[in-house]
């Protein structure tokens, strides 16, 4: 069926197909089918690529129901169309879910403005942020200004894989007014084993979900340096204080409560033992930060990519044009040992509360 | 030199002399030779017993300046004396350092009543609590009583062989009103690998001491059911939540940034992931709850003890008495999977904030 058949229902598409789009496309799909406020179809763009057999991939996916390059050996349910070209894939649908890699937001925005329908709504699974002259954007203000929508997020500790196993993950729904609207997201996505709960604080959880990839870099450092668990902790909590700290300042509103969601507390920890940025800079360290990240990430990644990283420069760029730098140290020395400037080991600052200078000493015989 | 002739010196007692005593012992030995206002000497009391030489473990501690049993390897330092005379360790003391398995306090504490110095001042690195008739009483408030003396606590992201190797580690010191005291523990504890940060709040701090243990059960259940990354930190967030709801349950004036100091997220997160509760409940969940606790814990711990299935248990109780069950579910099926009455698979309750059940399903073909 054809979605001008039913025009009340609401009609899917999702833009883009790596790893976790698939995932997403996966979960959406088993709801559309259960629920009747959702047409069947669920349309997913796939930026397309020849595969070594030749084929291309969205017509692999088409023939087989799997993404054999992102999410192998999972099948994403039949209602599932993936479409290389990006406007048949948003022509119908009035809810856009946005998973690119968060570089190409801005192009795809680009493409889509001016044709969509006109009761679109649109939400971001898309972790990073882009910074301006005028300071940092968050993605889903991107895609919001671009598109003239209102633009909601979906953030929590999803490590894709397992998600697509079924297994038992939460996530943050993030919506800044309508509430009407965030719930029938989370119908949308919500499964028995993914368990969605909305706040009102859209800022708060785009930032957790952003940001912890910058402190996921710092605990691979340590695990990379065998620091052991308590420096990891340590490293993890004070990067969990910053970027409540860091969220705060650029968005008053965000709200405390955000960071013992899902997106925050939970989210930082399944990253920061389980993700893909833990891992390259755990690499990183283990060969001194002599192999540069780009080198890493083409190894290890095949072909997704790394956030953390250019994450860092964009908090460091916002640290040094605001002269934020003395209350976000462990933010700033996650990217100076990025690019090298200082040693992965750098990473523990030893900062006693109490400093022995300041006593009386004894002369040790 | 004897402390009687430096009466203006504090003077130190460690209580007890396993794993994180011995470590205690070596921290403030370090300390007590460094700051002019504390005596050299350290006397930690040692619970006597004869190792398998035939020797006793204080004779061997005092000989080789190691703790063989339960810190092999580690030096404490010269100034540490091993007694195990408990009443000679604490007589000239005025700063107690209570490091014993929770369930011997009540008795080394009648045994201390009445014969300590004027001017004692106490600190508790012990967690759990008693639950009694009249209710739940934290460790600190145990000394506190029965002993007529004010008791800070020390707490945080402490796996004990970690900080023998001097490995980067923080920790939170609670304290309730006199912050001079507490500055004064924090100086003889803090070392450039050891950061101490004094916060007033000690019930705060010693129930997130406390109730971690109980979150680390849950959390190697998860690890024995090889649930994955995202259940392992979605059960940690809903544990540090019930932490957070239980906390402020008992003692109103808890702050809500105690739990993103060492003793709370950190501590958490170290304990979930490297602590012996985890290890012992891992076991616990992979022989599918058929080998009680106690066998696992002989066979495991070479002696030491689980805090996390005791305390579940003194917590389940204070839910029963205040039937308080409905808003601690994590908290009260831990429990009842330690007991064997539910399999430790009932550890993830499928919650998800959409209910299908409620919307109008599809008729799926």
């Amino acid at each position: 069926m054809k979605a001008e058949e039913f025009p009340d229902k609401y009609k899917v598409a999702v833009i883009g197909s790596g790893n976790w789009g698939s995932v997403a496309a996966k979960l959406i799909a088993s709801n559309t089918l259960n629920y009747n406020i959702f047409h069947d179809e669920v349309r997913m763009w796939v930026f397309d690529e020849t595969l070594p057999s030749g084929e291309k991939l969205s017509n692999v996916i088409n023939q087989t129901n799997i993404n054999v390059k992102y999410l192998p050996g999972i099948e994403l349910g039949r209602n599932v169309i993936a479409d290389p070209d990006l406007h048949t894939t948003v022509r119908d649908a009035n809810m856009l879910v946005f998973v690119t890699p968060h570089q190409f937001v801005d192009g795809v925005c680009k493409r889509l403005a001016g044709k969509l329908r006109g009761d679109v709504e649109a939400i971001s699974l898309i972790k990073g942020m882009e910074v301006k002259v005028d300071g940092p954007h968050m993605i889903s203000s991107v895609i919001s200004k671009q598109l003239g929508v209102n633009c909601c997020v979906l953030m929590g500790a999803n490590i894709a894989d397992e998600i697509a196993e079924e297994k038992f993950s939460e996530a943050t729904l993030g919506y800044s007014e309508n509430k009407e609207v965030a719930e029938r997201w989370a119908r949308l996505f919500a499964t028995p084993y993914f368990a969605v709960t909305a706040i009102q604080d859209v800022e708060g959880v785009e930032l957790c979900g952003t940001l912890k990839n910058v402190v996921a870099i710092a605990a691979g450092f340590v695990d990379g340096l065998d620091m052991g668990s308590n420096s990891k902790a340590a490293i993890m909590r004070i990067g969990l204080n910053e970027m409540r700290a860091f969220s705060k300042r650029l968005f008053p509103s965000v709200r405390e409560d955000t960071f013992f969601e899902s997106c925050g507390v939970a989210d930082l920890i399944a990253t920061c033992f389980g993700g893909r940025n833990r891992k390259v800079a755990e690499a990183f360290a283990i060969h001194g930060g002599k192999r540069p990240f780009k080198e890493l990430e083409a190894e290890m990644l095949q072909g997704q990519k790394l956030q953390g990283v250019s994450t860092a420069k964009e908090v460091y760029e916002v640290l040094e044009s605001n002269r934020w730098f003395d209350s976000f140290p462990l933010f700033r020395t996650i990217h100076e040992i990025c690019i090298g400037s200082i040693p992965p080991s750098a990473i523990v600052h030893y900062k006693a509360e109490v400093h022995p200078s300041s006593l009386q000493q004894k002369s040790v015989s």
